[in-house]
């Protein structure tokens, strides 16, 4: 075939915020397919705040990447090759084939998607792992019932932006923390949250206590760090908070900021209850079945923060950390 | 009736450890009772760490001292005299009636106890708010399975000890963490827990490793602070955290240590839930009776480290914070 393909490489095991050099950008000729292979052109490259996580040594609910190996990533790409008889020249999949223009694969841990039923980027956000995070964890951990507050941090990013709209469609009242007007402008003019709290602007204790006068009934961390602190104080009796990330703890050099409000979990009959979205992959079909017929019926709305170029990677992925995405951020490789 | 009454009052909020001028001793002629009410002589006193909580001025749940308020107990009584047909002269009665000699009450939140089923004493520990505390925090938030791995800290305490105890009669392996051999001795040989470490000498963190090699199903918290971090260590999956106290914590003057291995809880689809006992006043009863059963058959071990005195009361109960009782702490002011 003589394709050549690049590639960033786990390089080192970054001490705080990454930088370019913890990772190596390497190039190399993609080998024919052997019997049961397949070879994917990768179009988009999910960027996901885990993917921090990922590159730490130690025991985490999956192995770290190892050092000279190609950096994981959900993608979103297209058959180009295939001595596999399950996938077809031409077929779009999904699935963890990192960050490269190119991959090599069995197949294993692919899907297929189907690209008239939402754009491609749609696949690795509302329809990937952020919605289904969005989803199982708002359902299946939180447990809304209507006229209930839902609270969530990070509410422009692309868990975020998701579970506030889940939680309107299910009869609660949604408030985002987000930082910047124009990111809290979002999520309530276009995406139909009740309120949003700008935690660069105002005291989120404050805010919280003046949007959520009867108290929060669920609150969905994906950040971690003071505003999970701030939620703390503003629980309603029996509240549920759903741990799904900790975003602004991620790259800290010093130990992680414990919540010292935890003792409001016995004082409200609360509970903190962490997920991993991955448990549930056996009913993500379910799950996109209905979250994209919320889609199409225009009640649940996805955006895509989409920067091109693979060489970008390293300075593009670090917009999660700066909060300079609104949507979900994706790097952009190549057109389908 | 010319009773001569001596009592604390809450005097001052505390700030760090209490100390004697936190409260006034007074001295007072109880009136004789009016219509519906009752004189109670107090015979014990319960010492009880939530007391600290209850000298904060703030939200909690249930309101706090007054300054110039009988310090707020929980006591074991016998009615002196009566106008109230609910209760006969001699009648022995439990509740909140405060850090007093004699309590002049309409009965209200007065539950009455058969002396001939058990010490008296038994009453504010297996049979009282620290027995329905374990009762209720492990079988009902904690919801052990047997083969399970619980482990408690404050093992020695009176809410700790019964906890291992029940734990190990519904068929789960049962770990103490308590401060000092003698202690770590006494739930490991009298009260049949399988594991004790000793937080003073040991490494907690290795320790439960070494102790808990499949992980820790249920932790049931006492104590918070390092210990509670170090439990988050080493969480099994789904693992629950059931948080009854923070003992460590009543009396910082800096803020609470929140558990900064709380992401713990995500890698582990692990829960951390608080719970307050008061919530299950109506099922005391029923769970008295299956205690008492316990107790009768030998399943079940009380034992109250006794003080004599009413004038100790502000020394005894710092027994509390600094370790020094084994099983229940309770103040006795006179013979039944």
């Amino acid at each position: 075939m003589n394709i050549l393909n690049h590639k960033f490489e786990l390089a080192a095991r970054p001490v705080g915020l990454p930088k370019r050099s913890d990772w190596a950008y390497k190039e190399e000729t993609v080998r024919d397919p052997g019997e049961g292979e397949i070879v994917v052109k990768v179009l988009y490259v999910s960027l996901d705040p885990a993917m921090r996580g990922w590159m730490n040594e130690g025991k985490s609910y999956i192995p770290p990447v190892g050092i000279g190996e190609v950096m994981r990533a959900l993608v979103l790409g297209r058959v180009l090759a295939s001595r596999n008889s399950m996938f077809a020249v031409g077929d779009y999949v999904y699935g963890p084939l990192g960050v490269q223009e190119f991959a090599l694969t069995n197949g294993g841990g692919l899907t297929k998607v189907n690209p008239a039923a939402a754009p491609l980027p749609v696949y690795l956000s509302a329809l990937g792992m952020p919605g289904m995070s969005a989803y199982f964890g708002l359902l299946e951990v939180g447990q809304p019932k209507p006229g209930e507050t839902v609270v969530v941090s990070g509410a422009a990013g692309a868990v975020g932006a998701v579970v506030g709209q889940i939680a309107k469609i299910k009869g609660c009242r949604a408030v985002g923390i987000a930082g910047g007007a124009r990111k809290c402008d979002y999520v309530v003019r276009d995406l139909g949250f009740d309120a949003a709290i700008d935690y660069k602007a105002e005291d989120v204790r404050k805010a919280l206590q003046r949007r959520c006068p009867k108290g929060i009934d669920i609150y969905f961390d994906n950040v971690g760090g003071d505003i999970l602190d701030a939620a703390l104080t503003q629980l309603a009796r029996s509240a549920r908070i759903v741990i799904c990330g900790a975003i602004s703890q991620y790259n800290n050099t010093t130990p992680i900021k414990g919540p010292s409000n935890y003792l409001s979990l016995l004082v409200n009959r609360a509970s903190m209850r962490g997920f991993v979205v991955m448990d549930y992959a056996s009913r993500y079909g379910e799950a996109a079945r209905e979250m994209a017929e919320w889609l199409a019926a225009g009640k649940l709305k996805s955006r895509e923060d989409i920067v091109e170029g693979l060489e970008t990677f390293p300075e593009t992925f670090l917009k999660l950390f700066k909060g300079e995405n609104v949507g979900k951020l994706i790097l952009k490789l190549a057109d389908a």
